[in-house]
């Protein structure tokens, strides 16, 4: 066999559901010479890693660190290790990411109740009280961000609800966290998890997660070992809290891109990093407006980072994202499941939640759906007025 | 809070069980922007990617990817996929790894038989087949290069054993892979797993796997859904196969380093790495020995690879430890489990594996234990001969 060659990806601007470029400073770390896992400079980055999470999540949670694999690990986490066999949930799904939600959680042998609506709607408090009161879970879930409409679920009063009935509240921040406001503590979350290549600005790899004391507490009453070790809470966080002991060899290069990442987050501040998410969300929505594109979520509940806007009548779904990528190098997401073929999902995310990477993509599109100029005009047209 | 400084590792010699350090050209690719995860230029690394593992495997086996996760994961994923509730297993455990697969392998649900004996022997067939021959079990596990006490077990032969009795081989080649023979066909192993960072020469984050046309079949016979969503076989191989079904979000830039450090691998030859390592282990051991250092592992079952040795009397465990990472920056292992305190383990792995970490650890070492320089005369006279 002959050695593939070089490698050389070629420079994409990265607008899909993620995920998204990596800031400049996060790839740079990645490059940095190993250190042991256990190397008392290593269990120092550990800590400082961690405490910048819980500032990003807003929490003081001990348990705040990240899951040694990407996303989806994380929310396996947190499920198999609040779960097990003879509990109920309850899994709120109106998209893609609440029915893989229902998938993970019926692994563990807990009775899942699918709550489910039309994709692309929220869920109204209403409904999830009757359901509460009805089935009594120990855990329900929901997706904040739904990667896959769009669509940003309220969860604000939703932890306090929960804890009427003693349920525990698990959220997925996959595509929300350092995009729009998570707040863990005020709103009584009581296991979330995310991602590093979305809002973090870093590649995918880990999954930062974070258990209240409830949860623990909830871990700690439990009657069956959790069934995967490599996401067990009661050993992982032995290596990551103060005792050190070796679980697994933690992915060195990933926690140096974290660590970066969250410094960058927190050196603009939470807030300035939610407004120019917003500001450009509003750019671009216009700019999309201008072209006739309308978005999937209802007004009021659309995601900044993630646009899910129809295709328009007239165009095929592939044949313009094929232009986008091989004569501009800009990648958009296309549509999940039953969006397949009728909705894309363009992305501004962490690093790439800036005013180029909107004109840029609107440019492009201009130009891919013989537009006239006009969806520039009116994406400048906000910048101008905020 | 202040937020922490710029990240600045310290430049280890990285000579404990893992992580070794990555080549610089591993590092340096780590460094190069993200692609997307459907990209037709990540498409295109991934098949790269899985065909230099087959090789370096020694495989034709279709299923061969590297998990998103650290090498455990591999073990996790490997046992998952194989076991379910009412299925026996026999696990092989004489050091901290073969005990730990016990563990991950009791979660499954399955009748686990632990064959225990003490840590530092191998196994022999015998015992092995007689084991076989009383439990009959669907799966036998066994730990190829024990990283706790640096034992080789010979399992040339053991994949034949197995299949006399319809029982899938799964083996644990963490420590292995790209540092002693593998051969994973001509073995006739079933499922099998490793880890990024030690013969491969990458940070740690992946865990490369490789399952038989055996494997698949007892999988598509399974009554009951893979337990872990994120290591289910079933799904994630239509994202590494043909069909490229979206499965979770592959860490890109991890994937990239394993691309380039099986290219590394690749270009030496995997019979020439084979020899350097045992060339550098050689020499290393010339110079223990010289030092009055002797081996866990019985003559003839040594890994070059994972040198275990007993602390010499009259010297303690963490003082000199941590004046070898003190003072020369050079990291290597404690003792795990039973040999904590006891033992030390040294690696020459993957890149790690050359004359000039051999001669600096042994000659930091001859000042730490009050040596006379003939360390350095032993393994140089070992170097001059070879």
């Amino acid at each position: 066999m002959t050695l593939p060659g070089q490698l050389t990806p070629p420079p994409r601007l990265l607008l899909g559901p993620g995920p998204s470029d990596a800031h400049p400073r996060v790839l740079a770390a990645m490059s940095l010479p190993l250190v042991g896992h256990l190397d008392p400079y290593f269990l120092q980055i550990m800590n400082e890693t961690a405490e910048m999470l819980r500032q990003v999540y807003r929490t003081t949670n001990k348990i705040t660190f990240p899951i040694s694999a990407t996303g989806m690990a994380g929310m396996e986490a947190c499920l198999v290790n609040l779960l097990e066999p003879g509990d109920r949930a309850v899994v709120c799904s109106a998209g893609f990411f609440g029915g893989r939600m229902i998938d993970v959680a019926g692994r563990t042998g807990a009775a899942v109740t699918a709550m489910e609506q039309p994709w692309g709607q929220p869920f109204s408090m209403d409904r999830i009280r009757e359901t509460l009161q009805s089935v009594r879970p120990k855990v329900l879930g929901i997706v904040h961000a739904e990667t896959s409409t769009g669509v940003r679920q309220p969860i604000e009063e939703l932890g306090k609800l929960c804890h009427e009935f003693d349920t525990l509240l698990v959220v997925d921040a996959v595509t929300s966290l350092g995009c729009i406001p998570v707040e863990v503590d005020r709103w009584e979350i009581d296991a979330i998890y995310s991602c590093s290549q979305k809002g973090l600005g870093c590649p995918p790899g880990l999954s930062p997660v974070s258990f209240s004391q409830r949860s623990l507490d909830a871990i700690n009453r439990r009657k069956t070992k959790v069934q995967s070790w490599y996401l067990d809470l009661s050993t992982i966080q032995k290596y990551w809290g103060e005792d050190r002991v070796y679980h697994h060899t933690a992915p060195i290069t990933m926690v140096y891109a974290l660590r970066e990442g969250l410094r960058i987050v927190l050196e603009e501040g939470l807030e300035v990093r939610w407004k120019r998410h917003q500001r450009n969300h509003e750019a671009l929505k216009a700019g999309l407006a201008a072209m006739g594109l309308t978005y999937v979520a209802p007004e009021g509940y659309q995601l900044p980072q993630l646009n899910a806007v129809r295709i328009p009548e007239g165009f095929d779904d592939l044949p313009i994202r094929q232009r986008l990528l091989q004569e501009f190098s800009i990648e958009i997401g296309s549509g999940l499941g039953e969006f397949k073929g009728k909705v894309w999902r363009i992305g501004l995310m962490g690093f790439n939640s800036k005013p180029t990477a909107v004109l840029t993509l609107l440019g492009a599109l201009d130009q891919c759906l013989s537009g006239n100029g006009s969806a520039i005009a009116a994406a400048n047209e906000v910048y101008r007025r905020t």
